[in-house]
């Protein structure tokens, strides 16, 4: 017998599950269409070779499909690197696009933190130029609305930091050009390890003492406000420092506009990602078990070097981490509206009328389809599985052409004509 | 230069695709409640032995995940294995289910007949015992109303057979019991190949002439009104294909209560796959280019195979092809609600004061993020993108706290007060 069980990593969910995930996805929508963003789709893989040297170390993660002859594919990562090859593939400059797709990850699962290897992200991207920050800001004011609509019990962090600041800040702690990229991998992990293995790894890397003091001195310890962490940065003699602080600040200044609150100047968040160029961001819910529910950040490069220099277009954008923010959130009940029961008799063909009658309404409706059951095993079946009136047909009923229904909310029983049943249901329970 | 495209057989869909895509599903969804039908999800790819067995010759046309340690695993290459993989998996015996998502065959691709290697299948399927023919015939009545519910120009034409009936007839033409599956295959393609095509095949599999008059007796050219094919069927001495008529019997006499018309008995309707034991449906838009657009079928053994025995419970359900569906379809417009510009200055911050404010409202709303353009300009960009209505800000604006709207269907041109922003987008064009 094949074992009756999902692959590692990957999980059924059922009905409750499922309508609680399209609930997040819902409302993270919502927020995407009134910044006027439009939907893509992209195939659920890729070529493999347009998903290489795009994630760091963690390329060992893509899922490969089988060579059966023909294109060479994996799974995607993420929905980024799709959406770039989108813009090159359509030569399109200009693009406010979401996509809510499954991504794909051979990573080590964990129920706790929500970690998957199949997950659902919801991403939307500004592709196309504008003023400084315009965009930026924009893309943060959304994240801020959409961790708010879930009405977590949890206070929402939103931690900024801008890469050219940080390789700046790499630079003037004396670290040599081609190490920056992977001291920025250790320096994303700052939070998870200890003090100890944070410095073990960077001398591993190759740094020595003064250089891992100076991270720690520039990068690491350098917290406070974000208007003194601005402050200090201004008084470092390093043009692209100095250009990151002029747009943090422009930032900061527009989020203010846009109600933002709650967004953290965070020099030592770094992002694993090779293709960030300056704005990046990760949100938490602070206090919760899962990691960060939103990433993201500015990509201004992906498309010039995806299409080599065919296609040059800006782009700023972030991901919600639907499957986490799942594990936060109670599960939805699921309703119906009409069970149609009999008191008497079988009846199949009369209650076949009245269901045809009920979906013709548009309510969620249904009968018992095996043979007779007892009318208090029915209605027990209505309330635990959660409809709002119970319909029962019956010999003298059908006779009568008075029926009953029943308010599964009071459990009052109310007579109606069999003539009447539509306008019953509109007028007396508010279906329709 | 890497390739910019999608992998052979699989496409983008561009914002209007994707927006009608959506509605298809919409539509096929709301039935799919009102039948009290609830979605689970299932992972992207199953354990591959699972999917083993099931798809008759079409096995070879699954998609294999390399093996890169760890558990064996397929693209899924339906919906159905892993509804039915799921039941067997939490033990579930009466279910209600459907799910709409992505399916992967790697089959020959064609724009013609929308026949792509990923495309959209939604499914609906009832698990559990009923009467007979109650389910069949709600499974239907949906299939019915889905098809009508997307308005296209074409007649719906629902066939329908029973494959204890027509296994029954391949006993009667002298069909030997282990040839009857694959002969079902061939008889599925009777109306892609010529009448010499189809002979030649049913030759290659070993039926002599007698066989094959027997067949084109019995089956292929058994043909007429549905009373008629009955009547015939009647007259036949096989226990099996009485049964299956008195079920056709029950059948449509509950088509008829559900005010069902356009189906079809069609001994010659075969379907390819192992698994059906019953009822086998299939449905096309009769004179569209695409072929079938919806099919399935009653399978009562396939959780028995599956689970050896642990679990048996009957199911009968069909998939709705909406990447087919899609290729008939026309194309949605995207619409917006509110474009927020500048007749005389940049204005950023007061833009982005009244953009928070429409947001906050829900409406669809963006401004320039560039340098100054032209108010002319502006409008064409508002006009030409479906914006309803353009606001205005400008120097003078701001300091006499009065600004004009345009709306873009009459091109009037109307005042209001500033601070009455939210009032006026409601009350004057209904934006709320």
């Amino acid at each position: 017998m094949p074992q009756l069980r999902t692959p590692k990593g990957t999980f059924d969910l059922n009905p409750q599950e499922t309508l609680t995930t399209e609930s997040i996805i819902s409302k993270t929508r919502k927020i995407f269409e009134i910044h006027d963003g439009v939907p893509i789709t992209t195939p659920t893989f890729e070529l493999r070779e347009i998903l290489m040297n795009k994630y760091g170390d963690d390329t060992k993660l893509i899922y490969d499909l089988e060579d059966q002859g023909g294109d060479i594919c994996s799974l995607r990562y993420d929905l980024t690197v799709p959406f770039s090859r989108y813009l090159c593939s359509n030569n399109i400059r200009k693009m406010r696009r979401y996509q809510i797709a499954n991504v794909f990850r051979r990573d080590n699962p964990s129920i706790k933190t929500g970690r998957r290897r199949e997950f659902i992200q919801a991403d939307f991207d500004i592709c196309g130029n504008s003023l400084p920050m315009v965009y930026d800001a924009e893309i943060l004011k959304m994240i801020y609305d959409i961790l708010r609509s879930f009405e977590l019990p949890y206070p929402i962090k939103i931690k900024v930091n801008d890469k050219r600041i940080l390789i700046g800040l790499l630079g003037l702690s004396g670290i040599p050009v081609e190490l920056r990229q992977t001291i920025c991998s250790t320096i994303d992990k700052v939070e998870k390890l200890s003090k100890t293995e944070f410095e073990e790894e960077l001398r591993m890397k190759g740094l020595d003492d003064v250089k891992i003091e100076n991270i720690n001195k520039f990068i690491i310890g350098n917290k406070g406000t974000n208007e003194y962490v601005m402050s200090k940065l201004k008084e470092m003699d390093d043009e692209e420092i100095k250009r990151g602080v002029l747009d943090m600040e422009t930032l900061f200044k527009y989020l203010k506009i846009y109600n933002v609150t709650d967004v953290v100047f965070d020099l030592s968040l770094a992002r694993g990602l090779d293709y960030y160029t300056g704005l990046i961001i990760e949100a938490i819910y602070e206090g919760s078990e899962v990691g960060s529910v939103a990433g993201g950040g500015r990509y201004d490069n992906l498309c010039d070097s995806l299409s080599e220099g065919k296609l040059k277009t800006p782009c700023v954008g972030f991901s919600i981490g639907v499957t986490r923010i799942f594990a936060l959130t109670q599960l939805k009940n699921i309703e119906y509206d009409v069970f149609i029961g009999s008191g008497y008799g079988l009846n199949l063909e009369d209650r076949m009328m009245m269901l045809t009658q009920a979906w013709s309404m548009g309510l969620k409706s249904e009968t018992f389809s095996g043979k007779r059951v007892n009318y208090q095993e029915q209605l027990e079946y209505a309330v635990e599985n959660g409809f709002k009136v119970a319909i029962f047909t019956g010999d003298n009923e059908i006779s009568n052409g008075v029926y009953f229904a029943v308010d599964l909310k009071t459990r009052e029983k109310i007579q109606f004509e069999r003539e009447k049943l539509g306008e019953f249901l509109s007028v007396t329970f508010n279906l329709k």
